[in-house]
């Protein structure tokens, strides 16, 4: 037994009683008194912020992770406005899902209601502490924030500043908490955390998904890996095939929802190859293609099954030409992530085949897989991309942070 | 790598891409044919049960079990008409769950499909065989059954002729599998084959389900145990709270949904505790209280911090009289298990607080909690009671066996 977290999960436990209960309105002051304490005290978070900043240089950080780091006013700001975002959000709780007069007159009913206490576990984003605190809280869950050692002044600053602000709105400090000890052993003790935590979120890269899944005894929702593919089928508007790759592949590289493999119908390869070879050589993108591809154009490099398996998340590409669209659904069968994956074509029956038969969170027809994202589909907000099947699947808005339960209203009705 | 299970599940997941698009018709065909070829070998399945129970007890296997074990041409009868009853249900995949068109022209709907590949692993049940292997099937899954060693033999056949109704109808057997390898080491790695389950449902008891979460990486949808309580509140109408009371403890013990202990406002307590200890005791059922049921009659043994935790499963109940409605929340906040709890009141305001503070799959005002089930709540199937709070929360039907994915149709928009 970890004490440190065993104090925080059941004061975590004891907030969300009173939390889960809150009215929208209750939620939204606090949101507001926490997006003002944010603005007010920017001068300390960049202060600790420096502090960490400074033992990163020490240790010889890689200049990216710094940045990624790095709090600046304007990122502050974006911070806080974020925070005002949520508040704005339409509140899941409270919906009822089906309410049904049964035979014997009991009313049964579903209700939504928060999942009550939220462990995160993420990386050296600062921005993440604030944004997983506020979407929680607007969902009525308690969370236990765990990131990682790097920003722990920043973490400690932000969270600090936060609890006042509950507490000032005359609430449990303990609605936001944050596991101060960095320790790896910790993190394993806070994944196995069940009687406290009801879920357990990782944000971050393929390692810290991977050690969650493997060590959580807690329920995980997976956020995961996109291995996106866009596949041109014989019909394609070949205009269109290439605006979506280009999109696909180039508009942003380093998210889960960009392209990292083209598969294209050997009727168009002769026409389609050479225009999106020399597209996406023009923009950078170093290709990796069976020997069609290799044959297009000299700097086409052999594409291994790593290859084929791999999410770049780079300007990188591989590609392959395939027999029919029922090679095509096989090879993202094979080597997809079930993330976002795209059918180019004008043929009815081959884009319902692709749709229903690719297992994926998201399938497109004739668009780009980077509006695989809560914002763009509309939920207002996003905890994550899912890419496992249980619970949430795509991108989450808050629903994602709710459950519901049954209510069950009788006159004394027993079972015969 | 376990090369048994890898190939089964290599298998199973191949089988699931045809399986997760037949239409309902299709799936109702293939459950008959399964009801037809039990009901044709049920000789067969008799004598494999029938090495099974000599093997049990040859072992020294308590009655109780080898009766659970046992199928009798009545039990066949039985499992045949579940299979029916289950290709009668409405297939709950192709559900459209929204559709909505964005801004930009894309239109994004959410469609239910299938999970892909279930993992089933469970007791001495054979029932459960034929149960699971319905209910997945119907939803569109592939399903690998890992029962228990002490049935391999009733569970093979059953598994096999199974099988051969599929094949007969022109699919894959591999739409059911099983796992005849009954060591403790292949239930740990079915437990984490990632790779090929999309979801592990654990059906037994607590030490199942606590093996399962503590060693499963694949996701676990939790059935668990039942602490469930009946508050008589001050103004409860006692007559009722009695019915209820009674109904909820000795209808049936051995189930989830039975009250396991009892709490009694103490306004209501001279009134209400000498009626119903001995209604409960003229039942047979042991009471362990606190000093006011010890004081009420002296075959009342006083409670423990374990009996007020404890899932009897039998005809005990641990009983309490609290001040008020607070403590009752809190009592069942301490020691429930968050599955079913029931308020007996006439005042609106406690009842509000009740369903609205007690955080359990299903919460009662005036109704025995024995109703906590998925045939009782409409849902006409029920694979479980789900007591996490992740993907599905109480009484379990088809819907908790399917997923959704986003089907997105463009008309060549890309991200700006």
């Amino acid at each position: 037994m970890n004490t440190t977290l065993d104090t925080l999960g059941a004061a975590a436990r004891e907030a969300s009683f009173s939390l889960m209960n809150l009215p929208t309105r209750e939620k939204n002051r606090i949101l507001e008194a926490i997006a003002q304490v944010l603005e007010q005290n920017s001068a300390a978070i960049l202060a600790a912020n420096a502090q960490d900043l400074a033992a990163g240089r020490e240790n010889g950080m890689a200049d990216n992770l710094l940045d990624r780091m790095l709090l600046t006013p304007q990122r502050i700001a974006a911070m806080v406005e974020g925070v005002r975002q949520v508040a704005a959000l339409k509140d899941p709780v409270g919906e009822v899902l089906g309410a049904n007069t049964l035979p014997n007159g009991l009313l049964v009913s579903r209700m939504r209601v928060p999942l009550g206490v939220v462990g995160m576990i993420y990386e050296a984003r600062p921005n993440v502490t604030v944004d997983a605190a506020a979407l929680c809280l607007k969902a009525g869950n308690a969370v236990i924030l765990r990131g990682s050692g790097d920003i722990l002044h920043s973490n400690c600053c932000l969270v600090g500043l936060m609890r006042q602000a509950v507490a000032d709105c005359g609430h449990s400090p303990d609605f936001v908490a944050l596991v101060e000890d960095a320790s790896r052993q910790t993190a394993t003790d806070f994944m196995r955390l069940n009687r406290y935590l009801d879920v357990l979120i990782p944000r971050g890269g393929a390692g810290l998904i991977r050690a969650t899944v493997e060590n959580a005894t807690v329920p995980v929702i997976e956020t995961g890996t996109g291995n996106c593919h866009v596949y041109v089928d014989a019909t394609a508007n070949l205009d269109k095939a290439l605006d979506i790759l280009l999109n696909a592949k180039t508009q942003r590289t380093s998210v889960c929802n960009a392209c990292e493999s083209l598969l294209v119908h050997r009727d168009v390869a002769p026409a389609f190859l050479p225009r999106a070879v020399a597209a996406l050589l023009e923009r950078g993108v170093d290709i990796y293609g069976d020997s069609a591809f290799c044959a297009a154009d000299p700097r086409v490099q052999p594409a291994t099954e790593e290859d084929y398996a791999a999410e770049y998340l780079a300007m990188k590409i591989s590609a392959k030409v395939v027999q029919d669209v029922e090679e095509a659904i096989r090879h993202i069968a094979r080597y997809g992530t079930h993330h976002s994956d795209c059918i180019v074509s004008e043929n009815y029956t081959n884009i319902n085949r692709f749709l229903r038969q690719v297992d994926s969170a998201c399938v497109y027809a004739n668009a780009s897989t980077r509006f695989s994202d809560g914002f763009e589909f509309g939920l207002g907000a996003e905890i994550g991309i899912s890419t496992q099947k249980l619970h949430a699947r795509g991108p989450m808005g808050l629903e994602a942070l709710t459950t519901y339960k049954y209510i069950v209203l009788g006159e004394g009705q027993v079972r015969p």
